[in-house]
């Protein structure tokens, strides 16, 4: 078996998340009836860095796959791609190791989350950013999201889900810039929590509107306490823009 | 009756364009059912700058309508919104003279034509730019377009349409620039002649695909023969950025 690593972009609008789920249109399936037509092959399992929720977007998403086909990657690639919709496609696709995992694998994330707050919401953003009516200080937010970088225990940001053996997690860059009328939140981390990303937006947001003082995100995390932390924003707003392999595993 | 001016932005993709006809969706119909819910007019007339075909996008779309509303313009402004669908949505909303026309006033437009050339459509741009798969030269298109700004008859970009009085018209600015995957095709006139942009789009590209030498374009020009010309681009690359009024009339 060949291990192909398959660097994966799609407009989640449409999609119930990647994981597969009985009666819904999900990445993972999406991809997965295509190999399967193109390599004839019983059962294709495509393995990615991380699942993303329903609606949520992937510029680049990473995942693996093991197949028997013969077929040269560009070849490989060219036939995916013109068996997929429009609104998911495989950017790049190359053999790797037999022992790559494109999850465990991962050293880095990086998440953009997008917030459009003007008057009136832009026709071509409503499906790819937090429509917030009110205008935000990016500027507050940014000091606000500072306390953030660094290895914190971030169970404050994490939605309720089965357990894991940690919630500490090292933040390694966040930034709030303004574009226009559009904020990005930008946050990379060695991994992310139950929607980490969007309950961070969503604490952000709550500084930005002056609901809280910037020094509160701070105590959130702090206070390990969900409850504490600000609503869980929307998750249109929310892109996975890479995936970091170390340059062995890839 | 009060005469207001509204720059309007939409998302072309479901709309039949903007005029109104019999049993589809468009942009000058849903605007004015949302005037007449707001105002209870039997009847509420939107003039625009210029028509847009089904699929083509307005950033900055211009309208003038006639009323006798006495909200003023920042609660008709947020009460018009409300009433809108989330693929259009008016941006500004002021009152003017009564002899400003959207359509006859225009002193000069910008439109700007999107193009994606990488190998792989990519599923955020599959509704807002025209995808050809194959690499375009940008350089050779740009310096091939320089020959249409001036004073000119455009005639062979114009698709048959009921005669106009003339089909001269002066390009101000044209300009191709690369943005990684993408070619922005800006160009800035007086006046356009029906599918003129997507005209110039589709024999630009002839060019940047290398079917086409340079030169090609300016002998096209001067031929005035529409067939010589290249394909009508397709709808969903191209938006209307601005309209530009007299400082007097707006």
């Amino acid at each position: 078996m060949r291990n192909f690593k398959l660097t994966v972009r799609y407009d989640g609008t449409d999609f119930f998340g990647w994981q597969t789920q009985p009666g819904r249109r999900t990445v993972q399936e999406t991809l997965e009836k295509a190999f399967v037509e193109i390599t004839h092959e019983g059962r294709v399992r495509l393995n990615c860095s991380g699942r993303t929720d329903s609606g949520v977007h992937a510029v680049g998403q990473v995942a693996n796959v093991f197949s028997a086909t013969k077929l040269p990657c560009d070849t490989l690639l060219r036939a995916v791609n013109a068996k997929l919709p429009a609104d998911v496609c495989v950017r790049e696709l190359v053999e790797v190791p037999q022992s790559f995992c494109a999850n465990k694998d991962a050293v880095r994330k990086t998440y953009r989350y997008v917030i459009q707050d003007g008057r009136v919401q832009d026709p071509f953003l409503r499906k790819y950013a937090w429509f917030v009516r009110q205008p935000l200080d990016a500027a507050a937010m940014s000091r606000a999201g500072e306390c953030l970088v660094g290895r914190h225990d971030f169970r404050c940001f994490e939605t309720e889900w089965p357990n894991r053996l940690t919630s500490v997690r090292t933040v390694t860059h966040l930034s709030v810039n303004r574009f226009g009328e559009c904020l990005w939140i930008d946050v990379e981390a060695n991994g992310f929590l139950y929607n980490m990303v969007r309950a961070i937006a969503g604490s952000l947001v709550q500084v930005g509107r002056g609901f809280w003082p910037e020094t509160q995100v701070a105590e959130v995390l702090k206070a390990m306490d969900r409850r504490l932390a600000g609503p869980t924003a929307p998750p249109e707003g929310l892109f996975l823009m890479r995936v970091t392999y170390p340059p062995l595993a890839a």
